[in-house]
């Protein structure tokens, strides 16, 4: 079924198509692969002059590298990227993407990202990568949000992966505040941790200075207007990864091929 | 009418008691003084073994004073204190008073700490000393909060006094959080005002390495629950300077005398 790909108009790479494959009606995607076609065909939405925010992660990678590529052959021009990670700003620069701040833009034409998890009502998880402050901050003022996962992202709740939905907190008494975190999901099974760096062991330090604590849930949480309200009320929490409401487009690529779903 | 305090049991300090005065039936007291009788009224609520919160700002400091007192006159022993700021932390060390923390002891007996406003519904505006994130977290999870007051802060709604309502955000973009606040509450003539040190005028940094947005109000906001989520859902803030429904008991001192009132 891979040859489903290869017949959408750009949603191809150059890469993708001279991959070494014997028998390219059999060979399976990779993950790595079914990111790339995702992030391709979302930069199809990308126009001349657009203000654009930059994603973080791996799928978002692609799409950047992709912008960047469009930029040198001349097909995209006046484009200004709005980063939502150092990692990114860094990415951006190296590929010449012209780039500026919410403070200079406040409104964004467009922003591409990836997500953890992709509930069926298009609510996300984000910020396993450790960057969901400045994603939401962001992709919260886009008049557009394309969403760009491969298929293992979706879920019937969010959680559901089994794996984390993170929670950024400020350092002073996390174990407080992990600790009211988990009390609040009690019902839903929940386990607060700190994310660690894998290098060190010590406390893994978003952009801004604080911490991160994922929550994992055994059961579907219910409300999560109200879960979130609960959270962000809660003193010592600066955000939290779900982002709701605000995907308007979601690219899933799949061995089944690509599908682009908009919200009402 | 200042020797309506003479009679308090222990309200009044030796220093109050020694100053010269040569009418004391006149002199008019200081807002200093009236802040000191307040904290010493506060104090009398501490009882050996409690762990307490101790806030942050001028009446606080006194009540603080008064329990270092208390501690080396051994009239109050076996207490432990957590200190809402850094700089709290350090007049408390200097007055011999045992310190912990949250992640030591989650659950506090008794706070006391100032306030900048009291509305009628003993809804609290704090933070103008830029630690109401530390504060709001201790504060919220002690059994009895006691505030004290001079009479100067009691106001007829948030923001009555003309005075900032103080919001901590993340430095990141802080000019785009900043419009984004004074755009919420646009009705009630908002307008929203970087805080800066008065010493360099750079940007005013909390003990969480933030900034403070100070929010001046015309008109009354109405519902301060509603508006704190809203506060809250914006990506950036960390934390506002309400502090709803957390005073159980409420200590003013005027020229008339010390009220005292308790939350039912």
């Amino acid at each position: 079924m891979a040859m489903a790909y290869l017949g959408s108009k750009k949603a191809n790479s150059a890469a993708l198509m001279s991959s070494p494959s014997p028998s390219p009606h059999q060979r399976i995607l990779t993950q790595d692969e079914l990111k790339k076609i995702a992030a391709y065909k979302a930069v199809e939405f990308v126009e001349s002059g657009m203000v654009l925010g930059l994603g973080t992660g791996s799928t978002a990678k692609h799409a950047i590298d992709r912008i960047g590529e469009l930029l040198q052959q001349g097909k995209l021009s006046n484009i200004v990227g709005i980063p939502t990670s150092t990692m990114t700003h860094e990415q951006a620069l190296s590929l010449g993407i012209p780039l500026s701040d919410l403070d200079n833009h406040p409104v964004l034409d467009l922003a591409i990202d990836g997500a953890d998890e992709v509930d069926p009502d298009m609510n996300l998880v984000k910020g396993r990568g450790g960057s969901l402050l400045r994603e939401k901050m962001i992709e919260g003022c886009c008049k557009k949000f394309v969403v760009i996962v491969d298929e293992s992202k979706l879920v019937d709740y969010v959680g559901g992966s089994g794996l984390a939905m993170p929670v950024e907190i400020v350092p002073f008494c996390w174990k407080f505040t992990a600790q009211k975190l988990q009390s609040l999901f009690e019902e839903a099974g929940c386990v607060a941790k700190l994310r660690t760096s894998p290098e060190n062991g010590k406390p893994f330090v978003t952009d801004n200075g604080n911490f991160i604590i994922d929550l994992y849930f055994k059961k579907d949480i219910g409300d999560l207007k109200a879960a979130g309200d609960a959270i962000l009320r809660l003193a010592g929490v600066v955000e939290h990864g779900m982002f709701l409401d605000m995907a308007t487009t979601l690219i899933v690529a799949g061995e089944l091929g690509v599908t682009v779903r908009h919200k009402c």
